[in-house]
This record gives C-alpha cells, sequence and structure tokens, in this order.
C-alpha cells in the first residue's frame, strides 16, 4: 500500500505522482477511444482497488473515469486556493482524523440514486450496485467507514408492503451489527410511503435510519445522487437523533439538504432536486455536506444511542387508500368490503368530508369490522369532523378521523396497526395515537408553504 | 326615499340623522335584551328593506344589527380621517358614481359562505341566502348592482357532476340576461372541481364567472366570507378577463385575495383562509378589495367582451379518480372495467408510475375501450412516462399523460371529455389538446411555494 496517493493506487498513483498532480488540481484525461474528461481531481474512496481517477466536473458532479492502458493523463491547472464547493476540511487535513470514524452501512434497494443510463433505449434504469456509488462519491468516505450492500434493485413504484418488511429486517440486522447509522437508497416514488413504514415498524431505534434517493440519474449533469448521498451519510454519522429520516435537496442549488421525519415527509414534485418537503411540521436538520455540519431545526427528536433497537414488523396488505371525488360511487367501498379489506383510508375533502351518500357504505364497512380512517385531500391543516353536518355524520358511522396524518401516511399506519392490534377496537385506538411523530399537535401559521403569486 | 341615508332608510336613517353619525363614525348599538355592538357605521346596501345596521367591528369583519324597537344608539367617536380598511373611495362620494354601475348576478349553490351557525347543535349549517348576503356586505352595492338568487343549498362535498351542470345551465342563463358578470358562491370542499367543470363546459364566455367562497363561517369573527365576496364581485364587475376564476384570499390578513384559473387551482389547506392556491400555474390577477383594484398578473387570457356564450354542458358520470399506493391490487382497475367505467384517472407516482403489477389489468382496460389518464400525486411538475421503464410500459399500454394537470382537473376533463367526444380515440386526443388552460407548457422555476425550513 506504500503506492497509496489520496485513496490512488497502483498505476495511477505512480501517474499522478509523477505528474506533481494534487487533489483539486484541474486534470485532463484522455482515454484510448478519444474521449476526453476534464475537471478538478478528488479523493479516491479506497475501498475498491479498482482504477478509476474521480474528477468534480464543472457543472459540480463526481465522476469516475476508468484508467484502462493508453489513457493519458495532464495537468491542466494548479489547485487554487479555494477548493470545490462539497469537499473541505477533510480533505486538506495531512494526518487521518483523531478519533475512530462512525460506521455507516449504505443499503441500495434501487431507484435513480442507484442507476446509470440504459444506452440501449436511452432510458434510466436501476443498474449500479451501492458499493460503485462509493466510487462516485468519494466525500462520504471522509464522514465515515462505508460498508455497503444490496438488497434488492427495484424502482420504487414497484415497491409493496413486502418489500418494507425486508428493508426493515434488513436494517435492523445491520444495526445489530455495531454500525453508527444506516443509509436505504430508494427510488423517490414511493420513498415516504416506505419511510413512514420504517418509522411504524421500528418502535425505537439507537440510531438514525436515513432514506436518500436522486430525483436526476447520476449520469447527468443536474444528478443530486452524490450531493444526496454525501448529506445522508453524513445524517447517519452523526446526527444526535435515532429516528427515521428522509434526507434530499432542500433547494435546487448544492446549499443544504434537509432531514425529514419520516411520517411527515411528501414527494411535491416530479422532478425538481428539492420535492421531498416536510407538510403540517418543520424538518429535523438542515445538513450543510460542504461544511460537513448538520443544524438541529427542532429540540423534538428521539435522542441517539438512549433506547434499544426494536421492530415490531409485518403490514396488513388488506388496506386500501381511497380518494374521493364528487359524484364517486358508494359501489367501490362496498367492493373493498366484499373483497375482505380490513382498512379504508378516505382522501376526503376539506376538513374531512365525503358525499352524503357514501355514508351508509361507509356505516356498513365499520360494521363489518373495517376500521375507515378519514384524510384530506388538501394535505396541509387537520381533519376536524366536529365542524359541518357531514363530518358529524361520519363520525357517527364510526370513521376514525386522521387529525394532522398525511393520506399516505395514515395508509402506512393503518396497514401497520392493523398488523399489531389485537382487536378492532384496538386498531381504532391507535390510529388516534400519536406513534411515530405522525400527529403534530401544535401547527404554527410559518408552516404553510409562501405561495408564489407574481411572475 | 327622501329619507334614506348611506342606504339607510326609516326609522334607523332618522335616528342615525338625530345623532349625526356618518359612515366610519364608531358607534354602540344597545339592543332591548341588553346585548352591545360596537364599531364602525358602514353604509347600508338598499336592496332590502330591513331596519339593519351594518357594522365593522374591531376585528375587520361586518355585521349587521337588527334594529328593533327599544334599540338604543349611541355615537362613540367621530371618524378618523382614514376609513376603516375595506370601504374607501366609492363611501366618501358625495353623488353616485357617473357612469352606470356593472350588473353582477349573485347565484348561491350553498357552503360556507351563505351559512350561519345552527344554534342547537353548535355546527355550522348552509342556511344564509345569497340575498342576505347582500345585507352583511354593503361594499359590493358600491361596486356593482348585485342580483341575487339560490339555485340550490348544499354542502359542497355533496356536489356531484350533475350539480355542475345545473350550475352550468343557471349561469347561461343569467348571462343570457346581459349580466356584466355572474358571481358563484360555492362552498370550498370541492369549489375547484366545479371550477374546472365550468372551465371545461363553457367553450367560451363574453363575462367572467367568478366562484367564491369562505373558509370560515360568516358568524366567525375571522370570516373570511366578506373579504372574499366583496373581491368576487368587483372581479365579475370589472376583471378584464372573460374565464372561470375562483376567487379567494390571497394571504391570511385581509391584504388582496386572487382570481386563479379554473384549472389551475386546488385547495390546499383544510381551514386556512388562504387555502386556494394555483398549482403549476401563477394566479390570473390579484384583487385589492380595499382600494377596489384589480392588479392583472399575466396578459394570458381571454378577453372579456370578445367572445360570445357558448355552453357544451354534459359530464359523463362513469368516471373515476384512482389512486396509487404501494401494493394496490389490480382487481381495482378490473373492477372498474367490469361496472362500464369509460374513464379513469389515475394518480400515479413521481413522473407518472404505478407498480408494474398493475399494467396488465391497465391495458385490458384500455383494450376495452376505457380511456386512462395518468396524473402525479406530486400534484406539482409535469408528467413525463419517457424517463423510466415503467412508464414507457404504460404507454404502450395506452396510458394518455395528463402532462401537468391536476389529478382533479383530469378526472374533471375525462368526465366533460367522455360526454362529448365522438370515439375513443377523439376523447383521447382531446385529453392531450390543451382546452380551457390545464396544461400550462411553461413552468418556471419560481412557480414553486417557498417551503418553510425554520421554526
Amino acid at each position: 500500500m506504500g503506492e497509496e496517493l489520496f485513496g490512488y493506487t497502483g498505476e495511477v498513483a505512480r501517474v499522478l505522482r509523477e505528474l506533481g498532480a494534487e487533489v483539486g488540481d484541474r486534470i485532463r484525461i484522455v482515454k484510448p477511444d478519444g474521449s476526453v474528461y476534464e475537471g478538478l481531481l478528488m479523493p479516491r474512496y479506497a475501498l475498491s482497488r479498482k482504477q478509476i481517477i474521480v474528477l468534480k466536473l464543472d457543472n459540480g458532479y463526481n465522476i469516475g473515469v476508468r484508467f484502462e492502458p493508453g489513457t493519458r493523463i495532464e495537468l491542466v491547472e494548479k489547485r487554487r486556493a479555494a477548493p470545490g464547493a462539497i469537499v473541505t476540511v477533510p480533505l486538506l487535513e495531512e494526518s487521518p482524523p483523531p478519533t475512530p470514524k462512525p460506521r455507516v452501512y449504505i443499503l441500495g434497494t434501487g431507484g435513480t440514486i442507484a442507476s446509470k443510463i440504459e444506452y440501449e433505449t436511452g432510458a434510466v434504469k436501476p443498474a449500479m450496485s451501492a458499493k460503485e456509488l462509493l466510487d462516485a462519491v468519494p466525500e462520504i468516505g471522509f464522514v465515515a467507514e462505508i460498508d455497503a450492500g444490496v438488497l434488492f434493485n427495484i424502482l420504487s413504484e414497484n415497491m409493496t408492503p413486502e418489500h418494507w418488511e425486508r428493508i426493515a429486517d434488513e436494517v435492523a440486522r445491520l444495526i445489530g451489527k455495531g454500525y453508527d447509522g444506516i443509509v436505504v437508497a430508494h427510488g423517490t416514488d414511493t420513498m415516504a410511503y416506505t419511510a413512514a413504514a420504517l418509522s411504524f415498524a421500528f418502535r425505537s431505534l439507537p440510531v438514525p435510519v436515513v432514506l436518500v434517493g436522486a430525483q436526476r440519474s447520476s449520469d447527468r449533469p443536474s444528478s443530486d445522487a452524490a450531493f444526496n448521498l454525501h448529506a445522508a451519510v453524513l445524517t447517519a454519522a452523526r446526527a444526535p437523533f435515532a429516528e427515521v429520516v428522509v434526507v434530499m435537496h432542500g433547494e435546487t442549488g448544492d446549499t443544504y439538504a434537509l432531514a425529514h421525519r419520516g411520517t411527515k415527509v411528501r414527494k411535491m414534485h416530479t422532478s425538481r432536486r428539492d420535492a421531498f418537503q416536510s407538510i403540517n411540521a418543520f424538518p429535523l436538520a438542515r445538513i450543510w455536506p460542504s461544511e460537513n455540519r448538520i443544524e438541529l431545526l427542532t429540540r423534538e427528536y428521539r435522542e441517539r444511542g438512549r433506547e434499544k433497537l426494536r421492530l415490531e414488523n409485518g403490514f396488513e396488505k388488506r388496506v386500501a387508500l381511497v380518494k374521493y371525488y364528487p359524484g364517486m360511487s358508494p359501489e367501490i367501498i362496498e367492493f373493498l368490503v366484499e373483497r375482505g379489506y380490513r382498512g379504508i383510508v378516505l382522501e376526503g375533502t376539506g376538513l374531512g368530508h365525503v358525499g352524503e351518500w357514501l355514508i351508509d357504505s361507509i356505516k356498513k364497512a365499520v360494521d363489518a369490522g373495517v376500521v375507515v380512517v378519514m384524510t384530506s385531500q388538501c394535505l396541509f391543516g387537520r381533519v376536524n369532523m366536529n365542524v359541518y353536518t357531514t363530518g358529524r355524520k361520519l363520525l357517527a358511522a364510526g370513521v376514525i378521523p386522521g387529525e394532522d396524518m398525511l393520506p399516505e401516511v395514515a395508509f402506512v399506519k393503518l396497514s401497520w396497526v392493523l398488523a399489531h392490534a389485537k382487536s378492532v377496537d384496538e386498531a381504532k385506538r391507535m390510529m388516534l395515537e400519536n406513534i411515530a411523530g405522525e400527529i403534530n399537535p401544535r401547527h404554527t401559521v410559518n408552516m404553510y408553504p409562501r405561495w408564489p403569486h407574481e411572475p
């Protein structure tokens, strides 16, 4: 290992040393096929011995370029005083950090964060292993000792409650091995559902469980994969909370990421990097990867290291999320009851309403032992079924008010509750209890977004 | 009518004149039962001859106090230089406005804006007629000549496509009578659905059709009923656009209301006054009731007076809005096909996805002649089904991408399209066309809200 230089070994280390190239210098790589890559030399995360050179391109994105026989490296420009944005202090240290680094496990489950372009079709398909991600994002090696593995590799729209159970089991197994934090790389489409599922399944945690994804594939210049993964590893390694959180870009720029509580977060945009936002709650923390800093936004969290791991895994599969719309037919409720569904989360209007012609079918469902929970398609605010006649009739029919729970979170919660409650009555009680921060009793005026009213 | 004073007649006018009370003066009304009301004297809208005194309370809300025999009025304080917030210039005019005022019809359909407390139960139930609203909000009489009527009186969660049709017919009839604008007072729960329905049904309009509601009942101090109705009447009377819009509070304070395009608006909060917001679009205008001013925010609108009234009424009732969730069973799609549904709007994840195990049932639905449209539960952003494998499979199965349409709007549009297209192919083509501003081809970065990241 005497040949190591900034994490590079073998032939690459030798060539870089001959050039006098240092981390932060601008270099150009010309490959035998004539393709040219230019950018700032980044340190190499040393877990893999592959001959790969990591460059930070001008768009801010890191790539790993394979050093094949016949590849030429040129030194374009020596490093300026200020290094690039993302990696700062740890890079400039001559000696390794004094204390042992936290150990973080990155568990791959699929999604864009683990994807590269499927060249045949031009479309994106998950393909990259979690370990390969390390090669592309060397910063995380300075934050923690990284281990990585792939549990499965699916697009997150294909996640089911069975997958939630498998992820929970695997995360529990890894925590049992003594990791200081777990990162779950996950597709963004249903990441918030999985985050809620893990939040309910883990009744207590000794370390953070951090879900992370990417809105843009890591082969695109605008990819948020590296930034998000860095922020997620930092959170897993050092955050003072031991909760299930989603860590994703907080703004469009590479400024800060946010750590959202797993039961209060929602994907609010199809494509923006800052698609994930907390609803009816503030995020737990802002994560500033460029400073390796975690800025806490609340003191209300479950502390790292205070509680033991307790997993109550298992989700009822016969639960439906039904969004109300004008004129909706009762036959849809009746059908679910006939098919043996044990729970229905209604996404009603306003304070928690549906058309009055549905109330009979809902009452019959409740009488048949189905747990029916009301949420609001407004998303923001709180269900209050005592204000209007319709709400009071629904309460009388036995509908459980979902407080300020997101419809998606109420769906996940009901799936979990029905797999663990010993009776329908206990399930109803549990739906009203705040189990994993899914109910926020205190809303403040500034929790609502500022809407754009001017072009 | 010689006894008239600021719109007051009879005994009230006589007492006010004796006191030397003017509009804007602070007065106190002591009723025979001992109840006391104090506030600024407001002008009386003269359509009704009832002996009612209108006060602006210190919370900014106007109430009408019945002047019964034995009621005492005291002059507390003469008007200060600056009159109250809402009514300004027109009040101070000595002579009537020089030109004939626009004629506006307020059509009541129910909801909180037309409600008062149901005292027996403490709950709110629609009860007040549109005409009674005029008594409570005298400002609107200065903006326009008001006629009013009640079409029906229902909570808006009970609105159905049949009600949309009745409202459209009645609005068309009223426009035919020469009104300069129509205000539709409507419950807020499904007001955005009705706004979209009218937007599609009215292929062209000569005048604005303005939906308005209230988030807080008019008996509550925080009621937004008066402010919203004033803004709605102003919009109907004077806006340069002839479109279907929703006019509601723009902020929590009584500063401005917003006129949202009927196909781009959504109720985003269960209880806030500024619950209605434009999604993937900017509002058309800010309405400043205190200045009787309309501030246009765009030049892209259909102009007042340019087009003739054209109503193509009718909505297909066998259309469903189905929200996807992890693990959702194909049996729900199959059930809708079996029951003869002609259209299904899917509220998928991310860029427009569902679990791959649903694709077979979706393809069967399409093959059976059901029009299936994809939207995103993210709400913000645009469906793009060319990026990932799942999207391409869904396109191949014949799913129509819903662009940046809100799921609710796509549902209303499909209901309308299926009642008017001559074939399934024509229906599919129409779903891709921008018929009523429901598709915004240009999104800008600043169309996304600013999310609160700090307590």
